[in-house]
């Protein structure tokens, strides 16, 4: 049995091998790749993809995994081996219901359907995207049928994202938020103009900003030798190997916010790769636990720890020196004011920390709607309007600030958005156990001490992986096994009534 | 038929994505990689040479091309598809003679020998690398073993590098180089003082070296859509694909030599891989013909242009605008003596023009009468050291900086030091030719104009790929097929006597 053990490792362990490649050229194309080298790169990306999909749902993995069910069985459900068989299993599960027929259909339709987005976002005209919508919502409804038993046809698209998560969880979740929010963000609507974030606007250079992110990060357990940072278009987080992670950022010389706060979120991301236990390395463990908590880690780092005010008394004398024109005549209090302003906006990426999550409730519900066909897909921009006006306050002015701002349904990426909502308040419910545990968080941040930080996480989450659900996963960092919207409201509260003078609110 | 030659392309495609991903696999190891994905790299380097190994020496592709010979015998032999059949079958029988077993184990020697070759050299103890060495050669010669017929053992290890090449027709070759090339160097040896590389060393700001490269690579054409620039330890160039080149050079603040040369070196590589035609990308043809014809296209953008006065006529006022400091005193001539000065010296790779050809000969001899057991390895040191003072003049000091100096014999790479030379002779006959159907071309680098030889190199030999044997594309490209070295001689006879006035010698 234990053969046979081994040789499913073998051969997952070959199939993990050509994710990392593919992982590895990914990164290069949005990094490094010169342009002229898409067309070959496309190719080579999908005959890897399609060499490890035929390895991954071959018979032989099949007969194996069937074969070592006794096996898995009689190991302790924690150990690495039990959690390798399972993880693989229901992977497995899930990759043989859709045939590569449907498969390879989706793909091409995403192709063709991020081109024709750029196009109608290009010219804000939603009717020339409109026919894309319509064929990736019917692949999705085909996609759905392949899985035979669900509640809500969405749970099987938000599985992907989020493994065992209900959509009626979600709603619940979502409602909780959305009713502790809003009257709390128009109260805060209405004090606007005590914050602003003018010290973050002025002349940064480049260079200068990359060397005070540098810092920061190596604070957070940036390893050079292990770590790379690099300049990108669309910042994100890759890890080729336990010990190499890749992450990215985005430098404005005008404005200081997008590369400070990002390269800590993609850092957050990071230290998640990192921490995995190195006996996943080479496994399909070796990653987060879902979508959801991998947000977590990084808007942890982004907004927990880096829009902190203790983590400002540390680092803000260090900022004042590095801009010392920009920054020597605005204190601390009115920086961290300006780094922690809310003010809804159109775009979801640019959003605050208090608004981000009504950009996503509205996303979750609209896509929501559309897999139940309770919104005919060609009213779509009055739907969002409307609904943008009721949550945001804002009137859209055109689609390409609307309905047409994200790529993700244009990828078929239904499913996925709320996971960024869920990951910030799994973020706070992680957050709550961490203070508990780890009472003087704040003096070491104030001394530029955050390596008892990340050692709880790695302790606590990070080492894991992927060996459990997202559910488990969660039990076994807060001792509660369900999504818990409370702690992220108390937080939102406490820390924005302060800000506003709204304590009580 | 034509339906099983498309599924042999199909085939041979995907096994070319799977190489090109480790060829990206490998430049980002050499380039970008944190030292810590060492390990991870290896193995996933590993998996894709065991799937594209397994994959090309399947049964299904043995029966493909042995029933698609009849319809490679009804096409032209020059035709893509052809040459397509012809050349997967030559290296299909190559690659299923040496069986896995053998493989792997020269791999994990090679690995093993490295490591300790990087140690002895560091302690300059031969001794140490002994055992190792004894191991490649026994090694190399169960490979030799693998394939029937041959006239020189030497010979199978060579046609790794230079198809159909014989140790026989090298040997004369370099007979006559030597013959040449000795009495010669004897008279330039005595008016060494007449030229002085002084100019080259001083202080040179690596950003303003990187600017000033690559506007002399775009003049050559690289095109920042299709190609990168970066700096690493260990120069060379790799192609993603066509239409993706990467280069990399070195670059020392005191010392201009390296990064300016090594950029054009690396630069000819380049242009010839972004040449191939296009029809042949995703194919293993998409390649240069061989070793030696890829080290002509590098010698001859390096030397035949980099190294010309005509060349400098047009840039070197560019390099003292510059570099003021450093050249405003500096005249065009004392600085094409300078970056022409021959110098016996100790490193293979830090050699002239003229004496670099020395290195390769005796690396040559004494790897061919290894392989024929002439010598005892162990008294390698002494053989390599007396026959260095006979063709070099200089006593070496140490192992070091003698038989230790290079990396390829721990690594089994033995048959492949002649390529460089032979890389040499062939890039002027080459250029012989080109001089022919160019008479102005010397005229045109005056005047900074680099395409005529760029399209001249890629309609007769760069789009060929490797379509061809080294010797039919040399037919090809030259109207005769066998290595002449009175072409190469010829031109240093020329330029070296001009510059050490020695005309007539």
């Amino acid at each position: 049995m234990e053969e046979k053990f081994l040789e499913l490792k073998q051969r997952l362990m070959e199939i993990a091998d050509l994710n990392k490649a593919a992982g590895l050229l990914g990164w290069d194309q949005r990094v490094m790749m010169p342009p002229a080298g898409a067309a070959a790169r496309a190719e080579v990306l999908a005959t890897l993809g399609k060499i490890a999909h035929e390895k991954f749902t071959s018979d032989e993995m099949g007969k194996l995994l069937e074969d070592l069910q006794s096996y898995e069985e009689s190991l302790p459900y924690d150990s690495d081996e039990a959690s390798l068989i399972r993880v693989a299993r229901k992977d497995y599960e899930k990759n043989v219901r859709v045939p590569a027929s449907l498969r390879a259909e989706m793909s091409r339709a995403s192709s063709q359907a991020q081109q024709v987005w750029v196009e109608a976002r290009q010219k804000s005209d939603f009717h020339h995207f409109l026919p894309m919508l319509e064929r990736q919502i019917e692949l999705r409804h085909r996609y759905i049928e392949c899985f035979p038993n669900f509640q809500d046809p969405y749970d099987v698209l938000l599985d992907d994202f989020e493994r065992d998560m209900r959509s009626e969880e979600v709603k619940s979740t979502f409602d909780q938020l959305k009713e502790g929010l809003l009257p709390f963000m128009e109260a805060v609507r209405e004090r606007a103009d005590l914050v602003s974030d003018a010290p973050l606007h002025g002349h940064f250079p480049v260079e200068q900003q990359r060397t005070f992110c540098l810092e920061i990060l190596k604070h957070f357990g940036f390893d050079p030798n292990g770590w790379r940072l690099d300049p990108t278009v669309h910042p994100f987080a890759s890890s080729i190997a336990i010990q190499d992670i890749r992450i990215t950022t985005r430098y404005y010389e005008n404005f200081l916010a997008p590369a400070l706060f990002g390269s800590m979120h993609e850092c957050g991301h990071g230290l998640y790769e990192n921490g995995v236990s190195p006996s996943l390395e080479r496994t399909l463990l070796a990653r987060g636990a879902s979508h959801g908590l991998h947000e977590s880690q990084s808007r942890m780092w982004e907004n927990l720890v880096g829009r902190s005010l203790p983590f400002w008394r540390y680092f803000y004398p260090k900022l004042q020196q590095t801009f010392p024109l920009q920054f020597s005549m605005v204190s601390l209090d009115q920086f961290y004011k300006a780094i922690n302003k809310v003010q809804p906006s159109f775009i979801r990426v640019e959003a605050d920390e208090a608004t981000y999550n009504l950009h996503i409730i509205l996303r979750f519900e609209i896509e929501r709607e559309m897999i139940h066909g309770e919104i005919e897909l060609r009213d779509l921009p009055e739907v969002w309007n409307s609904r943008f006006k009721d949550y945001l306050g804002l009137e859209i002015p055109n689609d390409s600030v609307g309905v047409l701002q994200d790529i993700h349904w244009s990828m078929g990426l239904i499913g996925y958005f709320p996971t960024y909502s869920l990951g910030n308040i799994i973020a706070c419910q992680i957050w709550e156990k961490v203070l508990e545990d780890i009472p003087d968080l704040y003096e070491q941040f104030e001394r530029g001490q955050f390596m008892a930080l990340r050692e709880w996480l790695r302790e606590n989450l990070h080492r894991h992986g992927r060996k459990f659900t997202p559910r488990e996963t969660l039990q076994k960092v807060t001792g509660k096994a369900g999504i818990d919207v409370q702690p992220y409201l108390r937080y939102l509260k406490t820390k924005f009534g302060e800000i506003y003078g709204l304590n009580g609110v």
